[in-house]
């Protein structure tokens, strides 16, 4: 039993050295945990000749960048997985050097890949309406980045004002606040799909008429600029719907 | 503005060194945050004659037994306070010293007026129809018992079963794995208001039909026994229904 409403699947085709690469992936995931049974599970294939420690390397790299940046309820899966195979079969001169130029270049297009898969999870989130994109730019690390954009994407009561198309800015600076990321209060700028709706940790005047359009969106882009460095994280989830209860609360039913 | 649905209001009376001494308590919460105002507030008077060390320490002992063991939704508030005032006139000799067994006696009091306090809040808890008690027992440590009582408490997955009323007990185990508790797997009991769902981490063979019963009071009690030492806390929430979601939906229309 899945509650997935669509498949998840990708692919695209790199050039190394001189050899076309090509990848694949597909996942399978709705809610974050189903402890019944395998919840989040993604499979990626490629071509590509490389030694193992760099396919583990590459793997570990994208999946930090994507699938470690997707919730859709916050509890954490007994069960994840993530498989990259490769065959070789590309041709290209054997990756087994992560200081080889083509080694960055195949990190960056399997991150692609696992990032198109984490957005289709967050996107298909049980009960989910709209995809949500929270970028955390200016941070003084990337630690501070990252924590600041998973507990955005994460806030339960932004996720309830998401899906009532509430511009409420200030569940954002909250969820930043309790997220352990170092920043200013007073230096903090929060855009909602490209609207500024705070500036310096405050509320901007904006037009709640706009905000409603954007909010209206399936898919919503939050970037908060913390002005305090040059570290950037990304991190997707989805709004928390009436549906989304209602699929949870008669689950075994 | 507030979603508090009742006042929240405890009193009682202990005898310090043939001293009536009495304890008072109010509080006001029902979501953990609500970024424009005032969140979580709790009041605490006392007559007792107690210096500002001792009380400090005391509700510092009360807090963290109370109200840092409450969850409605997982958002840490901008703005949670808890103050406690004593005036002196209940005339007992002042407790200045924390090996005065007069100040054990103070703190299970003034624990006793926070736990109550605590239990109302997540009573409110916005939307909820339901009490969540979880008692995690035989723990290694103090902090592996509040860290596992915590996230049980918390989980999003268990909040939602519990509102259909569905012994999902996988869930329960779920969250004490991420919750990041030391426990052994297969040494965990799970007990449903009285109800053993799970024995040494696998479904126990149970009445559906009894199960049902339980899930359908007012106050759940969930008791996780890890059989792996003698620590041992209780944390309090909610269950996560519609009208969460609906409250905080149009929170600002």
């Amino acid at each position: 039993m899945t509650t997935d409403t669509f498949a998840k699947e990708i692919a695209l085709q790199i050039e190394l050295d001189g050899q076309k690469v090509l990848l694949g992936g597909m996942a399978k995931g709705a809610g974050m945990i189903h402890p019944n049974m395998a919840t989040m599970l993604a499979l990626v294939t490629t071509d590509a000749a490389i030694s193992p420690a760099c396919l583990q390397e590459a793997l570990r790299r994208a999946n930090d960048a994507s699938f470690n940046m997707v919730t859709v309820d916050g509890d954490t899966s007994t069960n994840d997985t993530v498989v990259v195979l490769a065959n070789g079969r590309a041709g290209n001169p054997l990756l087994e050097d992560t200081a080889n130029p083509g080694f960055e270049l195949f990190c960056e297009a399997l991150k692609e890949v696992c990032q198109a898969l984490a957005k289709m999870i967050a996107r298909d989130g049980e009960g989910a309406t709209k995809l949500l994109e929270v970028q955390v730019v200016n941070a003084p690390g990337p630690e501070d980045a990252r924590k600041a954009a998973r507990a955005i994407a994460g806030s339960t009561l932004l996720k309830a004002a998401l899906f009532g198309e509430d511009a409420n800015w200030g569940r954002i600076i909250c969820a930043l606040g309790y997220s352990g990321a170092r920043f200013e209060p007073d230096r903090v700028d929060v855009y909602l799909g490209g609207l500024l709706v705070a500036r310096n940790g405050a509320g901007a005047s904006f037009s709640e008429e706009e905000a409603g359009k954007l909010l209206a969106k399936e898919e919503i882009r939050i970037v908060v600029d913390l002005q305090a460095g040059d570290a950037a994280a990304t991190a997707w989830g989805c709004d928390l719907s009436y549906e989304y209860v209602r699929i949870n609360a008669d689950y075994r039913s």
